[in-house]
This record gives C-alpha cells, sequence and structure tokens, in this order.
C-alpha cells in the first residue's frame, strides 16, 4: 500500500506511434503480429470476434465494449519503480534551490545526496512529502507543462530510451484491435491522473478523459483575473485495489467486459469486470522475462504478482500473459 | 447551497427520441430548427463554423471540442423543483412500510402527511436525511434500476408527461448539432451522477461516461460470491459553483470551448470555459416564458437567475438564450 500509494499519487512516459513496427513479417490479417501464436492470442482474438459478432450469442453492443488496462507494468515497464516516481526525484533535484531547508530536512537531505534508500526509511510518510512537495502547489496548466518537459527528455536509466518508448507494443497492438472493433479502450491505473493524461493520447491514443488515476484535491479560484485550478497537498483518491471498481463506476459508469493488469493492485479490477454477465475478457501480465524486461514476483517492492494472484488468476479462469513466451517482441526499439 | 447540496444529490428524467420533431418546417440546411432566427441562434452557428472549418483562425481540433451542458434548467424542466428531489420523495413513500419508525421523525413525519414546507424547515440536515434515507444504502446496479424504473413511469405534475419528455427540443438540436460537427458532449450537472446515468444515453445521446454530477462515496464488497460496490451515505463531490471546474478537470481532463448554463451554480463553469484560448461560446439559458414553460429569476428557490449573474453574463459577453424569445418551440409535446 506504501508503494502504491507512491505509485498512485506519483506513477511515466514519451513518444512511440501507436501501432508502428511488427518483429516479423504476418499475413495481414493478423491484428496482433507481436504476439506468438497460442491459448494467450487465440483467448483475444475469440473474445473479440464472439463479442462484436452480428447474431453470436455473446455480441455485446458497441456503448458496452468498454475494456480497462492498468498502467504501470500492463501498458509499460514499472522497474526499477514507478516512472512517476522516478519524475518526482528529478522534480526533488530542480527544486532544491528554491528550498534551502531541504539540505537538512529529511526525506529530502538523502535524496539530494543520492541516498535513496535512507530517503525512503521514513516510509509511507517520507513517500507523501516527496508527493506532495512535486505534484502540488502549482495550477493544474503548470503541472501539465512540467511533465510535458519532463517525459520528453528523460530517460530510463537500464533501456537508455525515452520512457515514452519503454511501452509494450503487444499491448499497444490489443489497444488498436480492441479499437478497431468498437471498443472504448481506458487506463485504470494506481498511477497520478494528471501525471498520466499530458501523453496517453499520442502514446496509447487514449484521451485525457479516458484516464482514470490516483488523485490529489484541486481548488478553483481567479489568479490575475484569470480562472485556474490550483493542486493542493491532500490526496483525494486513491485509484487501485479495491479503488479501481470504484474509479471505473466514478469516471465510466459502466462495467468493464475486458480488462488488463498484472499486479495484485489489479485483481478486484478483474473481479469486478468477470461479475458482470456475458462473456468476459480477464488478463494479467506476467514479468517472466529477464533477458528482454524483468523478471519479478511477490518479492519486488512493486508490482507484486504474488503466489496468491496466480491462484486467483487459476480459480478464476484469467488468462496469464506469460511477456516470455506469448510476446514476439517486447519494445518497438528492440530491432 | 442547501438546495444546490439536495439538487446534487438528489435532482429528474425517461424518453423523448433526441432530433425528432420541429415546430415548423425548414430548409434542411437549418441545423436548429426549432430556433428563432436571431442573435442568439446565429452566435451559435457562426461559433460551430469557425471552430470546426479547415484553415479558419479559430479551428479546434476534433479531440479538443469539448462542449458542457449544465442538466437542471438547461437541458431540462427544474420546476416545481429538482425532479431528482420529486424522486426522493416518491421513494420515501416507497419506503415508509420498512421505517415505521419515520411516522414520529423529522422530516420524514411531516413528508409523510404530505407537508413539504414543514419536512424542509430542519434546512440542509433534513435535505440530506432526504437523500441519504433515499439514494444510499443498496449497490449501484440496484440504485440504477429504482431510478430506471421511476423515470419510466413518474409524471411531471405540471405537464402531466414523463420527466424525460420534458427536456428542452431546441437543446435536444443544439447536442447533435454540436456532436455533427465533432464536438464531444458532456453533461456537468449539480444532479448526481448516478440519478442521470441510467436515462442520458436515451434521451440526449449522452452516454454515462461522459456525464459528470455530484456523488455519494461507494465501497467495493462481495455479496454472496458477486462483486459489487455499494452506495455509502456520505457525500462525496458537490459538483456545482466551485466545483465544476473541479469535475470537468477530474472527469474530462481538459478545459471546454463551450458551455451552456442556467443559473448561478454554472458561473464559474463559463468562466473557466472563457478562461482558455482561442474561440469560446458560453451561453445562459434564462427562464422567461410563464406560458410555455416558467418564469423565473433571483427569487426562486432553485435555478437561481440572479441580477448579479445577467451582470457577468453582459460584462464577459456571455450569450443570454431567452426561452420566450429565442425557441420556436420548448417541448416535443407542445404540438
Amino acid at each position: 500500500m506504501i508503494t502504491r500509494i507512491i505509485g498512485g499519487i506519483v506513477s511515466t512516459a514519451a513518444i512511440l506511434t501507436v501501432g508502428v513496427g511488427c518483429a516479423t513479417a504476418q499475413p495481414a490479417s493478423d491484428p496482433l503480429p507481436s504476439w506468438n501464436d497460442g491459448a494467450t492470442k487465440k483467448a483475444i482474438i475469440e473474445f473479440v470476434t464472439k463479442t462484436t459478432k452480428a447474431g453470436s450469442p455473446d455480441f455485446v453492443p458497441v456503448p458496452e465494449r468498454i475494456a480497462t488496462f492498468d498502467n504501470d507494468g500492463t501498458l509499460w515497464c514499472e522497474q526499477p519503480m514507478y516512472f512517476q516516481f522516478l519524475f518526482a526525484l528529478d522534480r526533488v533535484k530542480v527544486l532544491a534551490p528554491q528550498h534551502p531547508e531541504w539540505k537538512d530536512k529529511e526525506p529530502f537531505a538523502s535524496l539530494l545526496k543520492g541516498d535513496l534508500k535512507a530517503a525512503l526509511a521514513g516510509g509511507e510518510r517520507a513517500m507523501v512529502e516527496i508527493v506532495m512537495a512535486t505534484h502540488a502547489g502549482m495550477t493544474t496548466t503548470e503541472f501539465e507543462q512540467i511533465v510535458k518537459d519532463w517525459i520528453a527528455i528523460a530517460k530510463h536509466p537500464k533501456f537508455k530510451q525515452l520512457y515514452t518508448k519503454c511501452v509494450y507494443h503487444p499491448m499497444l497492438e490489443a489497444l488498436a484491435y480492441l479499437r478497431a472493433n468498437g471498443f472504448k479502450t481506458f487506463i485504470v491505473s494506481g498511477g497520478g491522473i494528471e501525471f498520466m493524461r499530458p501523453w496517453t493520447e499520442k502514446i496509447y491514443g487514449i484521451p485525457p478523459e479516458q484516464v482514470v488515476g490516483s488523485s490529489i484535491k484541486t481548488k478553483y479560484e481567479m489568479r490575475d483575473g484569470k480562472p485556474v485550478l490550483v493542486r493542493l497537498p491532500e490526496i483525494d483518491f486513491i485509484d487501485d485495489k479495491t479503488g479501481k471498481p470504484v474509479g471505473i463506476n466514478s469516471h465510466i459508469g459502466r462495467r468493464p467486459i475486458a480488462a488488463f493488469g498484472n499486479s495484485t493492485g489489479d485483481q478486484q479490477m478483474l473481479e469486478y469486470t468477470q461479475g458482470g454477465s456475458g462473456a468476459r475478457l480477464m488478463m494479467l501480465v506476467h514479468h517472466d522475462d529477464a533477458t528482454r524486461e524483468f523478471a519479478y514476483g511477490a518479492e519486488s517492492h512493486i508490482g507484486t504478482f504474488s503466489d496468491a494472484l496466480m491462484a486467483e488468476a487459476k480459480k478464476n479462469n484469467w488468462t496469464v500473459i506469460s511477456m516470455k513466451d506469448d510476446w514476439k517482441q517486447i519494445f518497438a526499439f528492440e530491432k
């Protein structure tokens, strides 16, 4: 929960063209060319086919074709830590000259010395302090620009690529395939809603109004005769675990028929999706490819894919996507 | 504010075909046949033309064509009181047998005797009690069905028509005209979000995910092995006055370029809309037609159109829609 509050308010991205570049030449009829043939790919195609074919007993009218996607670890990488937290750390460095008191104040003092472990020794409180110091106190327009400026140049420490290049190519194909079949695609993430919105349309083809996430409170006021929304250092909503169905209901107002996640934070979203009548598709991305991306499970400090979650998946017939086995190509920059 | 908390959590509706039935035969090229020719109609058409014409200096790309509409008093009637409050009163009668204690407990005792004035003597607290007793304690799915059942048969006390017939025909035309020109239309209402969503798609062509409103908190839980969201007797958000820009930012994440309202509760939404750069359209419906609908201003207990609001409209160049002069036909049932 501690890490998800951070992941919630803090979480990252950049510039990838949606739906371009495949690992291998495929017949034009293959909607998911970066996916290896097998049960996982088949599950997606069969679901889309049966819910969209007129006369099918599983047919779903277009307005009810709602598909929700977690972001961190589902649409883009979340290691070595949530990109939004890396953004917050960069912001602490940028803001430090305006805060001479940080030199002697934790968690900032340790952060500025480069000692992340000591900085986070303060637990949840330390993380919330970092988030509020970097995400609040400006207008929504100002924050949007700060995110845009960062995402345009900041690079992933391992891949040496813009964060927005660290998106999963097979998932971009899945998004495009669903939309081509009348689905409306939404992000439902523990990440900050206003951290994602500045780039999701360009990267995923998902407009701001289809992004659901964690939030801090905002306040309407006039500044120099101009109406603005000021970001306050107060948590409004955590869109994680049981919060995901709540966020879905608040923002979408319909139960999804397809949901994609990768961690314990997504379990309730998948349960809620499955709880409706008719055909449903629930999928979990499993990070099991240490060579091309990362391999991690319950021991990870983020994106926990626990044994309990795997047991839930089996019990409920959710499809587990093996990054290693099911994805021919993970990132566009691989080739 | 008292009345808007009610209007907020409480607020009404039913079955009108969008865009059908005009007062007078018009050339096929007239997108707003129920509007009289004049400055008001011209303002809408000129705005749509200049923001959608390629090469125009005021051109706006499709994804940024966001138009927001208040509901009570802007898209449908709000007299003799918010329809959602009439719904709440009907619910009190239905639920009374399960609450024998209401016979001796205000505000319910007075309500059940038909004495609305005495019931509301308790002010805001009385209203919140009525709302929570009728809007909370069930799942979101159960509440949706309760609203659907009511809206299918309940009738307006003056017009003797289903509430969903009490929608303004010229506004249905404006909604359809904007959408035909690439605009995405949203409701941004002080009314309850889950009270509106069950019928807005059918009546206005606005899907649940494009409805923003006031809300009570919900909680995710398993009931008999089924995942549900339970409606709690606790206010989550009041989407009125300064809350409207906050709600817009939370749900839409973009500043609208057009906004329609009718009361002091809409002032901040219009200010916020106008605060962006480029062409903007701000409109206020003025209820000045006692013959065909109602005529009321600041003295009304709801939907206040005060002198101060009229002064704001003049100062900011907002267009005031006179129902009497600008609308050839108000309701489809008139003819």
